[in-house]
């Protein structure tokens, strides 16, 4: 038994660790980012001791700099200080990339004691970073500042809002300790990740060896999910940072909080899809297989044809089941049934949709949530995945912002 | 040697097939149909002597009645007729669905004498045919009529114009066959087909044993390299009929003609895409494999953030290159060139673009088609596929049109 609160604003909530952000014009034209809350570009997160680090990167075989500059680094390495840049990804610029971000933190060495300090950075890809902008941050920051707000809109992009967490983890004994986290992203979200960064840090006295696994399991129940376009970018990166100032620790309870701040965050992020006016839950059961229902479910919230009927409010249960047959797994039209939410609205005795029943599903789709459930009726296995739908604003911005 | 030239209109060059169609009123609202060219609903193609006839249909599970019903004939079997309805795809029907045709054709059999009738749907999914608005079109037929303007239009669903080729191929004895063809599509257009019809009809003396073989080559190369919007459709069908009244055939001439009709009309489609207004072709060469350079050009073809920075006109060259690395193949950045027509846009040596070349891409990119080369530096094998942009017409469309 454990208790799980929820707690107003975000990092500073975890003990011994500061955060801030500041301005070294990054953005040459912030009225044009579509971006209404932006703050600073540069930001980081650090702690006054060292914390064990794991982390999840993209699937993309394009990995960007930041992310090789972190592999560089001695397996369990540990590290008390994160620098993150938004408007330039440092993505495909090869070695001087890496070198580039050793400039960067031996600047960074010089103004601050750090342990090997970790970057991260998101926008457009195939520029080398400007290092003297960047380092003229670290003139501005106060290093003993904790300013989550301020961090999580500096790492926005194409957000249009912040989006960040915090809970406190009390356990049976009365002990506690505090979870919290910030995220951006908005577009090009896609399972096996997307441009979407996430810092969790804690100050839980969690044991390495449970740190990956844990981080692993949280980041498929939740980034891995969601899909506003079906991209994945160069600079995804989730890391979770713990440097176990509280001295409390349960794995249930842990991973119960760590599971529910990044769903949480995912579903922000779902929302902020870039464009979009609803959160859809494509729901698949009855599969032979949990990688048939998984393929079916994502081929659902990847379909352009879908996520257009969404969008036009349109009850047209014809493209879903077409994208579920054209998916590639087993599946039998006399045994599949579709419903929105609780409605039953096509099944292998029922193909047609009556006045009554299309009235109730165009109400079901004006909600700003709700589930499609795809029965296939011929196992065991289930998925459920997150989808968007795709308005005209998703072009506007995909056609003006550049990646 | 032999000689391909165009001819003007379509289907009426090939000796033996007359073709035709009349309105029964199945699109309730002509005005929304967001066709401007449309005239009728109900088509048919036949032929004075029994056929031969080749099919290639969907890969979607999901098969509609129509193809359900061909495949219920004997293998080999011949026909003499194809009727085709538009806005109605008569898919995840049932067995009704093939009942409704079989009714459907035994009312023609008692107005025409007609050897194992095959039909062809397009259009919403999920409701039963108007069987009595579609033998009605029987008392409005023409049988022996020869209007393929009259066919082509009357089957286009969100096309906006009609699509058809005729060339007459004359051999170097002097002896000639012709090969005509009309086909459908705009949108859900996707490799491995999508919402598209293709009828194709000679009089070259073909062997029923070349026609399979020729037509599944001819596919790969046509419509299976084209996406529009990635989804695949429950009724995609490519028909091949012969009724081998010219008694003359090469066939190295015929193959050639096959690729060169089923090429031209796959790119009326892709320029017909819904909303889209410039035609790009991917090719990825220097790969490892066919496979994964047909995989990472695909990508690319199907790509959202790639298709909106071809309608924003950005020479976004990170976009490439990030869907190139999330597509699963081998390949780095340091052994990979861009190219944008003929400009060098990325190397592993060059990587930022300057002003010059920036300016040289826009203009590339101006253009209604261009190609993106992509080197990935590896190896021999190389696939082209063939895309278009996506722009807020698109959203419109598929939002508005129920399919």
């Amino acid at each position: 038994m454990f208790d799980l609160t929820a707690l107003e604003n975000g990092l500073e909530n975890v003990q011994g660790f500061f955060c801030g952000a500041t301005n070294v014009g990054m953005r040459t034209n912030p009225a044009n980012s579509g971006v209404s809350d932006v703050d600073g570009d540069v930001a980081f997160i650090r702690s006054g001791v060292p914390c064990d680090i794991s982390a999840v990167f993209t699937s993309n075989t394009f990995q960007a700099a930041p992310i090789k500059h972190f592999q560089k680094y001695p397996e369990n390495f540990q590290t008390d200080f994160v620098l993150i840049n938004a408007k330039n990804a440092n993505a495909m610029t090869g070695a001087k990339g890496i070198e580039d971000i050793e400039t960067i933190m031996s600047t960074l060495s010089s103004k601050i004691e750090v342990l090997n300090p970790v970057m991260s950075s998101t926008g457009v890809i195939g520029y080398r970073l400007p290092i003297e902008k960047i380092t003229s941050a670290f003139d501005a920051f106060d290093f003993s500042s904790k300013n989550s707000h301020h961090a999580a809109r500096a790492i926005m992009t194409t957000d249009s809002f912040k989006k960040e967490r915090a809970f406190k983890v009390t356990l049976e004994d009365g002990s506690s300790f505090n979870i919290a986290a910030i995220c951006k992203g908005a577009g090009m979200i896609n399972p096996a990740m997307a441009t979407m960064l996430c810092f969790v840090i804690t100050d839980a006295d969690i044991p390495k060896s449970d740190m990956n696994a844990l981080l692993t399991t949280a980041t498929e129940g939740s980034f891995n999910r969601i899909s506003v376009d079906g991209d994945t970018s160069t600079n995804d990166s989730v890391m979770l940072l713990s440097n176990r100032s509280s001295g409390n620790y349960d794995k249930n309870a842990f991973r119960e909080a760590l599971n529910k701040i990044m769903f949480e965050l995912a579903m922000l992020i779902l929302k902020d899809g870039e464009g979009a006016s609803k959160l859809v839950a494509f729901e698949v059961k009855g599969a032979k297989s949990e990688e048939e229902a998984k393929k079916a479910s994502m081929a659902l919230s990847n379909s352009l044809l879908v996520k257009t009927a969404l969008f036009g409010e349109d009850p047209n249960w014809g493209r879903i089941a077409s994208t579920i047959g054209a998916s590639g797994i087993t599946c039998d039209e006399e045994t599949l049934s579709i419903h929105y939410d609780d409605l039953l609205i096509y099944s292998g005795e029922f193909r047609e949709l009556d006045k009554i029943r299309e009235d109730k599903a165009y109400k079901i789709m004006k909600q700003e949530c709700f589930k499609v459930t795809c029965d296939l009726g011929l196992g065991d296995a289930s998925y459920i995945s997150y989808g968007c739908d795709l308005s005209y604003e998703y072009v506007k911005i995909n056609a003006e912002y550049r990646t």
